[in-house]
């Protein structure tokens, strides 16, 4: 069986990591979509580094693939086989959005499920949202990202 | 005994009509009051399109009438002699902004009632904003808006 | 058209009694519901006591009448004729109960309504179950219950 | 892989029915843990008779097996080969339960995975205690639970 | 300046002990105010037991003095020349609660002030009540409690 | 001991203004620290019009300095000599953001301490944005900001 894990990863924490590290042995392949979706504003990275960050974050992992998709999630489901959508719940926000938009997809289409993740308790409180202020700032988010996001957003933020 | 229904309605979707049809049974005259407040950004239909849309889906009632407002609601309460407001309450992030604007509202007139409704749980996950989301990305959302509204919907993403 | 606002008012409180004064002037009658059930532990006073502390914080109001209810009580609207039931929505923890009774409530029968109010801020933080425990502790609750409220409260933990 | 989908299951409604029938399709085996656990008060269905409801609920299903459990979760899914724990999130008073059990289950033991499912919104509001306690009150439950489980709930409150 | 942290400490945590170490260095002295009331239930530990842990887990520092109360927390402020209560927030039920409280007790002496601290991430989603129910069903709680309290949570549940 | 109470003033409320009398008599010295933050956008007032009347605001207490800063809070909290941060808790929404905030600036400065406290319930409704809001509508927000501050946003308006 296959899950796809869905995001923007802009860019990729080490909270995702976590909810990867445990999902990839959940599923024979584990994919990771990433949105290019440009309604959403104020992305960081582009979508090629932000597919490159989280290629590099994941190398290691033999059933994992990365890739990028827009339009509805559910039917990119479909052309990849996937049937199942990891979502990672950190907090009470994440709940209301994730709430509709699992209740919508199912909607669209009732065979894709999705299952959601908490994340260890090192990282409910981080989103990238809030790396990418942190490091604006010059704060140091290095025990919160892999080496080389943390390079990348040093690079962006000169 | 009067009362107003006031929101975006960018655009209608069954869960303000679910809402429309319980409240058009408990008072004489219902109003539907469109904000044309233009510091909301992100509309999707022009406040005409939006009446329109409105009106027709509710011209079936007796005892509704679709109006567009500016300026504060309290003001425009007593000006068409109302003094209940209905509100829905679908979920914790409505709860929040509501309460504050309840309150906000009464400090500034004292004898108009807010009154909030629950609307039916198929519509509890539903709002105009993922409708747009939605469809944009050419989901089907015929389910939960009438046809005219899943019309024009199509017709501003093609 | 007539209400029905329905509690336990164990005892009564001055945040009840913002929710009875603005209701009693959107309905021809006003019914305040006692509820006799046995099921919630935990009450202070007798549905006797109750009834009398709340008739005689309402007893200046001519369209109020309260009652004391057992059973269902969309069937006791039934009885009484009644097809609007009045709820106060002070903090979180309200709203996810009312969500509940309210769509519950509206399975079991379509035609009724519930109606939410908030409160005013004076009384947001206010419960009964807040007064007995502070009148239990020998604290003053009587900018928060009418006079009679008080002495009956200070005459139980004697 | 073989996933738990534990609770107390008393009694067992159309929401838990709804998860099962969607975790029954992800998973080898699906077990429902039952709870014997007797810190929590206020059960209304014996050990026996909740075992006997649930199994007849979800007879139809080849790959699900009814079981009931003392101690530590964790510990039961190592002694039944299961590294995967199932559980529904409904509401806002769920989340904050569910999410501190997750953290405390994978300090427990880190090898096993909770994964939690949003049921069909028909049943975001509904719960066992609910069930009950409108069951009590002779209100009509057929739409939320089996007919097994109605007819024991009648027999219970007779 | 003084400072009260109130609780039931039944028993102490890592969690209080996070909020207790950070406290200690804000005020000349801290007491740890162990609450005697029998109206809550469900306590393990009686008040000579808590007290004894309590001490226990902070002999080590200098300016902090454990007391068991009764009664209203702000008299007890009074009495022991102390005007800050200090509170941890882990979550959001804390959050309901401890806002009407402190609001009740800002009403019943309006010169204490009630300041709430966050426990460190590691202990956000530990509380008394969950270290119970784990230690009761034999699971390893020792990296949320001091060994002393480990030890006599073996030896009630033994 | 020396205390900074942040962020934007945009304007200063009487919310505002209860958290920092409270805050003035806790500490030595009480800085108010105005946001130069440019990435949140919407700023109605100039960082020279808001460090004015916010000054204004405060000219009786001998122990409030005003300030404006950029950069990490934990930074200049160093270069100000400061370890304690205090932060109004008003709703849910502050809840969260607030949560995330705190256990980032502990990670990027374990000396420095975050303390919360919840303002009036007259003012736990109230934030600068809404006091905008409604201000911008033509409404009388005298009852919830100081004259020079309503004075200000007339002429913002006009």
């Amino acid at each position: 069986m296959n899950a796809i894990y869905p995001g923007s990863f802009d860019p990729i924490t080490y909270g995702h990591l976590d909810i990867i590290n445990r999902a990839s042995k959940l599923y024979d392949k584990l994919y990771i979509g990433i949105s290019k979706d440009e309604t959403i504003k104020g992305k960081l990275f582009s979508i090629s580094e932000r597919l490159e960050l989280t290629q590099n974050a994941v190398k290691d992992y033999d059933n994992i693939e990365v890739l990028s998709f827009e339009g509805l999630l559910v039917e990119f489901c479909n052309k990849i086989d996937c049937n199942v959508i990891i979502r990672g719940l950190r907090a009470l926000s994440d709940y209301e959005y994730e709430f509709k938009m699992a209740l919508m997809n199912r909607t669209l289409n009732d065979d894709i499920v999705t299952l959601f993740m908490m994340p260890h308790e090192r990282y409910t409180h981080i989103s990238s949202s809030l790396i990418r202020e942190v490091s604006l700032l010059g704060g140091d988010i290095s025990s919160y990202v892999p080496n080389a996001v943390s390079d990348a957003l040093k690079v962006k933020f000169e």
